[in-house]
């Protein structure tokens, strides 16, 4: 396998679905490993952040991850942080033996030097194993955790088993621009990009040189759509796809209710049944919901607007 | 003076404008003020974290309010926070004493409990004069410090020279709809919301009872735009206003060069001479500033377009 | 059972035995198991943060629990702290299920405002079970979560089931003398509180009212003789054995390296065979290790000189 | 001038005295000063954080150096911390000018690279003039940012005007190891490092290499006795005395009270004539002051008991 190839495109940071009652929607699951195939997805991302994961048991994480492997047939990554090494390494462990493609880690929130932010890079992969690939998650607004171009490089470097970063640093134009112009260079060997943030800045960090996207946003395939049109050069008509879905892009990457959004539009686009979170997440007001049906039908005006012309 | 009616509308944030060598730009401070008051500003704040205060000294400072103030016919607002309530009540006797209309106090970013919350502002106020209007600034991205609405409800029914809420808590849309509703329920009086964060949620915060904006983004002119639609209940049109902007203005926000952006977008619109920063500011890459020219450029053609229709 | 009497004197912190090959070190358990009760221990926490529990899987941390609580004779309270209420959850089911007395909850390090604490508490106790103890574990310094007195009295009051509060706020004499105050005043019901933060404040601390310790220093029969002396009113004696002891108490207060001194010594004592820790976690430099003998030697010294006398 | 030989011994960090209505109490500094200089101490640090310097306006801080200079035969440090570099600058060149020898930074708590920290020192050594000497104040506890050995040898090396290191790390024994270890093979430049932290580990610190204490124990002679007992080789000896006041030490050193701990001392030893802290700072309880009476009477029984052996 050739990494490097494979880390490109969409990679769907997938939700995990509930009933009402709080059991996983097995069926669910399974519209929504179909919806994202459908879509053109690239990859799947599964038990990130915003999957839930530390709200699901380990049983339940590796039953969750058994059922997308089993459906999908592009590559599963699964989000496997956990406060110890132990808890990430029994993760790590039961879902490559099922078949996942390699795993995500995010840094604890403590990290407050560079040593000790590419030290635990270095200990997480020997704790799942050297060949275990693995994703670094530059996510500073979530984990408070800042990693500059020159860390992530050494992390790249020292630890051969890294797979690509999921970029969610913001801002993050820069950073990106930076490691592309290390790859040119030569003082350092291609990092796939996939970027996260909700995508709020997809439009620009592609034409800096990232390779897609990593993220989770209720239209992948608009993400699917922007990425080929950029990488094709037809850049207007990737900002002006981009631009009509910002508003909602926007509105689903609030940190807090931002999960619930997104549950909520793919519950109304006929994707999973229920917009349940466990707690401590909570369902959207009815302010708010109101708020993303105005935003769904603009967008669903523009489309049929689209359409005619 | 009804203090609830001065506050709505747009009360705009201004950069300090500086020459290529650091020291102020006081003819673009003019046109800048000129600028404001053309584009239909309701008040001016100068001073804020993005006037870059903390960079001046206190006869900079003083100097830059004095000049403000000789020109404009609308309420001036002067940022006051400082790490201790000495230099803190310097600086509000000499800008009272020119002629400001009140102060905007931020919290240090040390604060953790609801209580310390409070005791701070009351603690200030006292220290700055317990006669001197004063805005709470809640913006926990910047700060770190989180307020809810119960604690701004203690703030302004405990501390009486309370003018309004400068909110840009993200997320902030049901921070409002719990202020409004204790509005009209009579557990709170009326208190003034006027929303900052570069305006990222402006369309939404006004729908749901927001009084106008405190922001600085490089179109203060489509603040006062959007907010005017959006009251004379032109809902639709406030958004598609809105929208067209929302690329730019999430660009802007972005923590960091932010400030930059808007200073360069100032500069091209003829409004300041110079994009300069002090340090550690720092100026856009030429790739940022081609991305601006890149949105300025979408936004024009719109607008071309709107005018030909 | 009453609780409130159940919970006072000392409760141990247990840190958590390995073999140098980081398996956990049964007959170690046993031995440290019967030390802490020889030594006076009113109760036994295990698995808590200096007891390595995020090091360890579900599997692990059951087995460690099943082997103390088969052995000792007092009070076993396990800490379930996790990132999520379902882990919680399932520890919880199963340490119980195994005879365990309570478990200690700590605050995740995001919570700001005071509601929040509240309800993380009320959610958690629901999750766990409404009947069963939990101990509120304030250590402000390690979880950076600000609990004033008020917060502890609402998860007190509005929690039934909380059982008593591991003080280790610092500085934290005032709070616990405002929760005594509310006792005696009839505005809360008793709540036990043992200390901990190392001891650094025990002589002190029992004074203000604390009802004991709750901490894992490597001499806990310091601890028990200190608080008896303590109780019974031998103010000077208890100043007198805990300020020898306080050079080491405050070299083992150390966050990061403490845990590695406390294995050393209790090694060093005879009562684990070995001090090592799991990873991330470090051994001892040479020239600590000879910091700590020092400060052992001298102990000894004054335990001679004790007897002498 | 050696700089090397100016920076070691003991540094004392002085309060800002003030009269029970917030004015500075100039004759206070006066008896203080001489108390210090009497004490043995090698300089002088004033507007260091304990010395309430943001509470401070401008003109203040400079007419209380100027007092002190005028009556201290030793060097003088100030602190010139600000959330910018204009008033940095400002109280830098008027204290210099009064003969001031140089002055101490510390790092605002929003950095978080080691590159943001390393830059930082250069653009404020730059800031205030290439050629005045600077002190790094690495105190994380308090300032929330974390410097690496290595971050402290670039600031050192890349930074002509650094001038010593007011070590307060903790834990930080390790980190003078391996700062003298450098030392010792030649990757660095001997960095004069004197400790803070209220000397909580004064004892092993000198061992470790400090050349001194730069801290405000309310009892400055006894850090210069320890200091030169340590420098002798009598060990058994300097441990003695400082494990004498250890127990008022870590009472001093809480965060918050910790420096009305230390007024309280000086004004009942007649330094000071009054404890007054200004806001927020706020006055020992009754219960408080009993506890730092009592430690006080206890260091006396000791003295009487030295004096009679």
């Amino acid at each position: 396998m050739n990494r490097a190839d494979q880390a490109r495109g969409i990679f769907v940071i997938a939700p995990t679905p509930f009933h009402p009652d709080g059991r996983i929607d097995e069926s669910s699951v399974d519209r929504m490993t179909d919806f994202f195939l459908a879509a053109g997805a690239d990859g799947i991302t599964v038990l990130g952040q915003l999957g839930e994961a530390p709200k699901m048991t380990h049983e339940e994480s590796v039953g969750l991850v058994k059922r997308v492997i089993a459906r999908a047939k592009v590559p599963i990554v699964v989000g496997v942080s956990a406060p110890g090494f132990a808890a990430m390494h029994a993760l790590t462990q039961d879902v490559m033996a099922l078949g996942a493609s390699g795993v995500m880690i995010a840094p604890p929130n403590t990290l407050r030097t560079d040593d000790s932010i590419v030290q635990h890079y270095k200990q997480a992969s020997e704790a799942i194993g050297a060949d275990v690939p693995f994703v670094i998650q530059d996510y500073p607004l979530t984990f408070s955790v800042q990693m500059t171009p020159a860390v992530i490089r050494r992390i790249a470097t020292e630890t051969k088993s890294c797979w690509f970063l999921k970029h969610e640093d913001w801002p993050g134009l820069e950073k990106i621009s930076q490691l592309r112009a290390w790859d040119q260079d030569g003082s350092m060997a291609r990092l796939p990009i996939l970027i996260g943030n909700n995508a709020l800045f997809l439009d620009f960090e592609v034409e800096r040189g990232a390779d897609g996207a990593n993220t989770g946003y209720c239209f992948p395939d608009m993400l699917v759509d922007v990425v080929r049109l950029s990488k094709a050069g037809k850049r207007d008509e990737a900002h002006d796809l981009f631009d009509a879905h910002l508003p909602l892009i926007r509105y689903e990457q609030q940190p807090g209710p931002g999960l619930a959004v997104r549950k909520y539009v793919m519950m109304r686009r006929g994707i999973i049944a229920s917009d349940t979170l466990r707690k401590p997440g909570a369902a959207l007001t009815p302010a708010a919901r109101a708020e993303v049906d105005y935003l769904m039908a603009r967008l669903a005006r523009r489309d049929a607007r689209a359409k005619v012309s």
